[in-house]
């Protein structure tokens, strides 16, 4: 059968995450459920580059599907767009996947936006996009003390305790923070990345930033390796999976 | 009584639009509301820059409130974001409105952005925020149509059917029209707009985007003081309010 690469983009404050469970609609449900009526009726399994949890966005999120019609990625595109609606989640391109091709194992990097609202009042417009911190975050104490996380290392500091991957060993690319007038923005890349843990090195910085931990904190608790040492878990809201990029570029219609 | 000008950002799409209507909630509802409880009960009158429609976004809007409260503006502020809760309405800043301040009249320039997503798929993340229009528009070509509305002129052609100004004699300073991606981007300021002009004047410049009109087109249909011959009014979501400026600037809290 025809296996076709999906971007997209959705909003994660309606759905229960990337995945299928039995508490409620997923973006896999969603797409699955469209992808049905391209392939006689029968949803396909669909695979994504990465289980968003619950809250969290996307605006280049890569899934994959295998249909038993043969279309232009184009026509593939167009059906599904129908299809999802009126759920918060759009076909962006497609492109036929190539042999071998595998949305999630075929990555080389993937990028993620955590944005952090950094004012007195509470967000109107940004609401359900962006963590609000009302105390002001000292963004380049932050920046400072996420470069000494860069680099190949154990992160079980910053993992989820219900992560199932087999080694916590991961090499971070990039963990930049800038301020951009009332926000504060973290930008993060790594070929993969632990359950949770843009999240916990976003909620271990942002104490930083608030003057209640040392620039030289985050760092030693990635060197403890023990969860409990680092700060709260961010929220969901404020992350937005932004690309994934593959070795072999593909085709977007 | 004191008066407080207050600086306003809000998501429009839960509401009638500005101004109180029986048919259901209104941003100057939700602010007068949020006001008695600094006000001995009393719901206080609120005046604002501009009377936003129904689905139209604010990020810099100002109104004006009498309350019998003496209070520094930081805590206006405060109060009025704890009892507005939880409506997508957030007072960003307050400050004492100086002797004969008037929200509305002492305006000298209004300023509006008006977005529109302009790609195949439709929008997912900014669903309510964004005009969405799949087909290719030329952004310079409508920037360039622009250009030619710019100055004093009668706009009887751009305004609504309901619009209770007393003259069509308007102003137009700016109207620049930029692609920014997949997004196409309109910027309006003037003195005041009449009703429903910015949107007219989207409509009508899309049309010349989507090749369907000559760039002389939007200004001989202003010309022609006419509504009937402009296009059609583009939808409200994509519109926000951005800036209201005033001869004597505020101290803003």
């Amino acid at each position: 059968m025809p296996a076709y690469a999906l971007l997209l983009e959705y909003d994660g404050a309606p759905f229960v995450g990337w995945q299928r469970q039995a508490s409620g609609l997923s973006v896999q449900e969603v797409i699955e459920t469209a992808a049905a009526k391209l392939n006689r009726g029968t949803p396909p399994v669909a695979v994504a580059a990465g289980r968003t949890d619950a809250g969290v966005h996307a605006e280049g999120q890569v899934a994959q599907i295998e249909i038993a019609a043969d279309l232009p990625p184009e026509r593939v595109r167009e059906a599904l767009n129908f299809h999802t609606r009126p759920h918060p989640v759009a076909v962006l391109r497609a492109a036929r996947a190539p042999e071998g091709f595998s949305a999630r194992f075929s990555a080389t990097l993937r990028g993620y936006r955590y944005r952090i609202l950094n004012r007195p009042a509470r967000p109107a417009l940004d609401l359900g996009r962006v963590w609000h911190v009302q105390q002001p975050l000292d963004a380049e104490a932050m920046h400072a003390a996420a470069q000494a996380l860069l680099g190949r290392h154990d992160f079980s500091a910053y993992r989820a305790a219900a992560c199932q991957a087999k080694t916590a060993l991961r090499t971070l690319d990039r963990l930049s923070v800038s301020r951009l007038g009332e926000e504060v923005v973290v930008q993060a890349e790594a070929r993969s990345f632990l359950h949770h843990q843009v999240r916990n090195m976003v909620g271990t910085l942002a104490q930083v930033g608030l003057g209640r931990r040392p620039v030289s904190w985050p760092r030693a608790v990635l060197d403890g390796r023990d969860r409990t040492r680092a700060g709260p878990t961010a929220p969901p809201e404020g992350l937005t999976f932004t690309f994934v990029r593959y070795a072999e570029p593909l085709d977007w219609r």
